[in-house]
């Protein structure tokens, strides 16, 4: 069944999910503060309108921005859409934030008669283009009812965890692994160079090795290729590892290898590389090692 | 071609090794300091006989023990093999050492006219005794030549990197990996205990996510089981993390994620679980936090 889909933020993640909702064959609005995006977007089939006039007609709102107070923001802020939703539809929140704010998020749609998915997602831009990410939801079996359709055009796997804050605890244990994996992969590429291992090497044959991990693959070509075009961006970590930092405090719970990689991309944030693709922590580690990483050209 | 092959260590791996190149239709000598392992060997089918007097008929020795000072004990300590060998016969190094240390080795066997392999392993006990390991192997082609029918006996891939030397190096780049891998699992698996995440749960959505990885997926049943009979036990990682770190610091380059790691395996391994399963990393994140992990009645 057609549905009327919002994508709101067409950022690297929001972009791909908004052309797979698309694709699916639903009537699909994208939103974003950069209106270049939001053209592209149309360009590629996306249904026009402005905010106020297409908010009422949803069915679902994806929200796919950055953080919790961007998210706060467009649900609650002065131009909130929470409160211009129809009763009954559903809002999809997909940012990384502390499971404490999604149980604050739901309580306040539930004043609206809206329902509230916690629901962040994994994967990275290329997967949410192909409609192929996984999604860590939470939330009441009303409020996956009413995600249904959406769900089903952006993820491969949908995972439900429980109770509202249950995704998105899950997406911080991912977050934790994910951004000390970037970081430790950067160290050992790194090393190996001061060994004779070359980057290429490195890569041909850790896969095969108990070594192995996804981020190995993914962000691995990047530092071989010396392109740091950002898929994910380096200020995504002093961000989500910091929230992960942030909720283990509160349960009195140490996690030093988390806190030692933390330092890593806050050094490439400090540095100037915060809008380079995450990878790009590896440039912390050469800059300190005085080694040269290969480049684009060579 | 049926070839005489000494296995020299037969712990988790060694026994693994020694029970592929049986299979494989060769004749296979185990050695060990505990002889209910060789004995068991033989009952397996292994060849018998003194270590004087096997070794001049062995054509290739695998030398798979713990560490480096034990490695030069077997080859050139008081009852050392090397000066025993044929000349044109080939030692198999699989321990994880430094790169300097096999260079030494590669110098000292050349002098009987015996070729070395630096020849690292990764895999894990599973793999070993599947024939399936990967080798980072490093040395002449001579010496490769007269190692070829050992290790198409034991790996599935065999990589060959280069001078001696660059194996081992390729080792302490996965060790480094490893060891990592192993107490960030740890520590996300115990930092969404706090949070609510069962063990189980972690198991089912991290593996589709981007935090996945292969330690993940060997070790993390070992914590959701509650069972820490040693596969791969604490006390490898303060060795080998100590390795990692120590030709790190002569290349000038600092590695914290790794060091972080380390100081969680030194924490397990001096409350005494250095002899567990190196998974039990997870026991010190747990008496840290007040947190109770499976166990094997639940």
């Amino acid at each position: 069944m057609t549905e009327t889909i919002g994508v709101i933020g067409l950022g690297c993640m929001g972009y791909g999910m908004a052309c797979s909702v698309l694709k699916a064959g639903h009537i699909t609005h994208g939103f974003d503060v950069n209106e270049a995006q939001v053209s592209k977007f149309i360009a590629e089939g996306g249904a026009t309108g402005a905010l106020n006039d297409v908010v009422p007609k949803l069915d679902a709102a994806m929200i796919v921005v950055l953080n919790a107070a961007q998210t706060e923001t467009v649900l609650f802020g002065p131009s909130g859409i929470v409160s211009n939703m129809r009763k009954g539809s559903v809002v999809i929140a997909c940012a990384t934030v502390a499971p404490d704010f999604a149980r604050e998020m739901v309580a306040k749609a539930a004043e609206y008669g809206v329902h509230y998915l916690d629901a962040p997602i994994s994967g990275g831009s290329i997967k949410a283009a192909a409609g192929a990410l996984s999604i860590m939801a939470s939330g009441t079996a009303d409020a996956f009812k009413a995600a249904t359709t959406a769900l089903d055009s952006t993820a491969e796997k949908v995972f439900e965890l429980g109770e509202v804050g249950a995704g998105s605890a899950m997406k911080a244990v991912n977050q934790l692994l994910a951004g000390v994996h970037i970081a430790t992969m950067a160290e050992a590429m790194t090393f190996g160079m001061t060994q004779g291992v070359t980057p290429e090497q490195f890569m041909e044959v850790i896969p095969n090795c108990a070594g192995s991990l996804w981020m190995l693959e993914n962000r691995g070509p990047h530092i071989v290729n010396g392109d740091y075009t950002p898929h994910s961006s380096v200020n995504i970590w002093p961000k989500d590892l910091g929230i992960v930092l942030d909720i283990a405090k509160s349960a009195g719970f140490g996690a030093p290898v988390t806190a030692a990689a933390l330092q890593q991309f806050l050094a490439a944030a400090g540095s100037g590389l915060g809008h380079e693709d995450d990878a790009a922590v590896a440039k912390v580690y050469a800059r300190n090692a005085g080694l040269t990483l290969p480049t684009k050209d060579t």
